[in-house]
């Protein structure tokens, strides 16, 4: 491992470090704990040349100017904030690897076509809130303002959590960037999945940040005795629910989305009654809106069909929606560009995030791209277990280098 | 409708009202409901020419002599405890119905071969201890030492219970009924069915009391993110279950037996996460012991060959089971040859009790027999809509008291 990898792999240790629970890594947005990340991170940032802010929404943020001051910027980064009993790759590694390769680059920075920035985004997971991606949605200028009144499990709202962090809830709008100051934004992340471990590879370039949807779905029959009625007479919800989601693994399956029912609830919930109503959720993910959409529509005309056969009736309430966003061809090239003059080797083939990631927020004012490293343990994130090869540090260092460089001289051609 | 029939019903209408909540009917075991029902109902019993007792275990019992004093008794009864927002049919009917019996047939109970005794057993539901059928078990003699310590959502124990209400807990054996004390028991109850109704007769008799089991099935694969494990690695738990679930359903309709899920939980329970472990009831029930066995086996078989495909693992745990109670031919026979008597038709094919009744645990010292009054609104139970319709009230005492007569000149045969 290179001295720059030794350095990414210490910073990874001292952030998980940073913690609200001394058993397991847990950091969420607006906590002591990220003001306690920013302020033990701002220094590697001065440190590496650049200068370093928070901005309105908590995002720490670095810029180091390119060949004139004020020009438009490649902005690089990930997240901060965790799941509940998190790894330590699942966003840090990103932006520790744009740190470093700014720190590799900073002595020529002076001859680049555009700025460099570094972003450390605060809300990815909405762990707290509820409000995924609300840090990259204020860099994008859609922050939500209903957010302002949510509250957390404490019933701290998350106005009274900016205040506390000293934000100015009134200011967020200058968290916002605009499309002229940007020249696109590049995320390198863990890949959270097996395919490129699989697939024997350290890094891959993502076609499309899928596209998602969750619903709760309502299955509501009749509640009866579990002796006293007969076959004929069952409009058992949870029998129903049972088909629809065999049938929505099965269509799925076969479109090459994925479907995952997390939870289940029957009611009134005695082992002696039959249910009458049962909700379950639905989290539907594809690589494209149009596959999302098909697959979608599929899944309930069968839950439908089940319903009309069982004399149940299916209602679909949708909690969540996000569409596609397919990486900007140009930016891709590069990373494409990046992992081939880093590996040697030829560019696995793309892939598709099956996991969100802020690049859908940040794609409402730029192009946006991703560059995946292989996880290890059989691709696990979101779990203590997390792990990626020190090896591949070194080679994702390399390649997000080379992309910037490649972006570098493709942006000084025309 | 007839006189006594009137009388019932306003009895009925009594007993409805002695409810621990305003605005539903909830009265369990050794409640001051159970008190106050056993103070309201002793007079009645008394004015039908009963002797009257409370037995040791809350019981209320009564009973008239046959020809000679001491005879063993014909044991007549139901019970008063009901479940939660109850029906007023469900037990309380078929006590009613016997105290109507008796006190149309006082008058020449002198001539009878036998005792006249009723009983109003106190925890047939179970609500309040889950210990169902605790009363008429200390009438068999079986109660279980065990449950004395057993706490109610209030966190009284089942001893405490007993005490607070007058009873000494050193004395249940007290209540213990020996074989040669009875002839037989004979239970008149609501159908909690729609078999009935839809043949369009007002009575029917029992076959068994069916066999049943309570299991909980515990699947155990592996939890992983919804986005990051791909088909080909999942062990979903819950995509497992609703194929055992399914398969259940088709095996115990096709067996003729009875196959009822009403809880299932799904772990860690996250919308984006795939459940890991699963764990639903299933209740099975059917019409002989055999019966239950194989179809439990066959569904055991079915869940394991989805475990081995799916690779998870399935474990099952029995909460409840009870095995069948054929009525006894004799008892049977008379019980149909009231039904002929009172309804000058046919008798209908038998009815195997899908629900359990205080006859599982008296046919450990005496033959039982059951009679079956149609349900109204559906078959409905255990809900506020329970019906009965008044006609068959009159039909049933008249069936009864039928019963009761063929038995006194059968026995006096031999």
């Amino acid at each position: 491992m290179s001295a720059e990898g030794e350095l990414i792999a210490e910073r990874i240790a001292a952030l998980a470090a940073v913690s609200a629970r001394p058993d397991a890594l847990e950091r969420v947005h607006l906590s002591p704990e990220h003001a306690a990340v920013n302020a033990l991170v701002a220094p590697w940032f001065t440190e590496a040349g650049l200068a370093v802010r928070v901005d309105a929404a908590g995002n720490l943020c670095g810029r180091i100017e390119g060949r004139t001051p004020g020009l438009p910027a490649l902005l690089l980064g990930s997240h901060f904030d965790t799941v509940p009993d998190a790894g330590r790759y699942d966003g840090m590694l990103g932006v520790l690897l744009a740190l470093a390769a700014i720190r590799r680059l900073a002595p020529e920075a002076r001859r680049l076509p555009f700025a460099l920035e570094i972003v450390a985004l605060s809300d990815e997971e909405g762990t707290r809130f509820g409000t995924a991606l609300s840090g990259s949605r204020a860099l994008a200028g859609t922050f939500d303002p209903a957010w302002w009144d949510v509250r957390d499990a404490e019933g701290v709202s998350y106005r009274e959590a900016a205040v506390s962090f000293g934000l100015d809830p009134a200011r967020i709008a200058e968290a916002g960037r605009a499309p002229h100051e940007l020249v696109g934004y590049l995320e390198t992340h863990i890949e959270q999945g097996p395919e490129l471990l699989d697939q024997d590879r350290p890094l891959g370039v993502v076609s499309s940040i899928g596209a998602a949807t969750r619903h709760t779905v309502v299955v509501t029959g009749k509640a009866g005795h579990a002796g006293g009625t007969p076959w004929a007479r069952r409009r058992d919800a949870l029998v129903s629910a049972s088909e629809m989601i065999l049938a929505g693994e099965a269509i799925a399956r076969e479109a090459g989305a994925l479907a995952t029912v997390g939870t289940i609830r029957a009611f009134p919930g005695g082992v002696n009654v039959i249910p009458g109503r049962v909700e379950f959720s639905l989290d539907l993910r594809a690589e494209s809106t149009a596959l999302r959409e098909s697959t979608l529509a599929r899944i309930a005309s069968a839950a439908r069909a089940v319903g009309e056969r069982r004399r149940v009736s299916v209602e679909w309430r949708e909690n969540y929606r996000a569409d596609a966003v397919v990486c900007a061809p140009a930016l891709r090239a590069a990373v494409e560009n990046g992992i081939a003059g880093a590996t040697g080797a030829a560019v696995p083939a793309p892939i598709w995030s099956r996991a969100g990631h802020d690049g859908l927020a940040i794609a409402a004012i730029t192009d946006v791209a991703m560059l995946f490293v292989r996880c290890g343990n059989d691709g696990i994130s979101h779990h203590p277990d997390e792990s990626v090869l020190a090896a591949d540090i070194d080679t994702a260092l390399d390649a997000l280098t080379r992309t910037i460089e490649t972006l570098a001289e493709h942006h000084r051609a025309p």
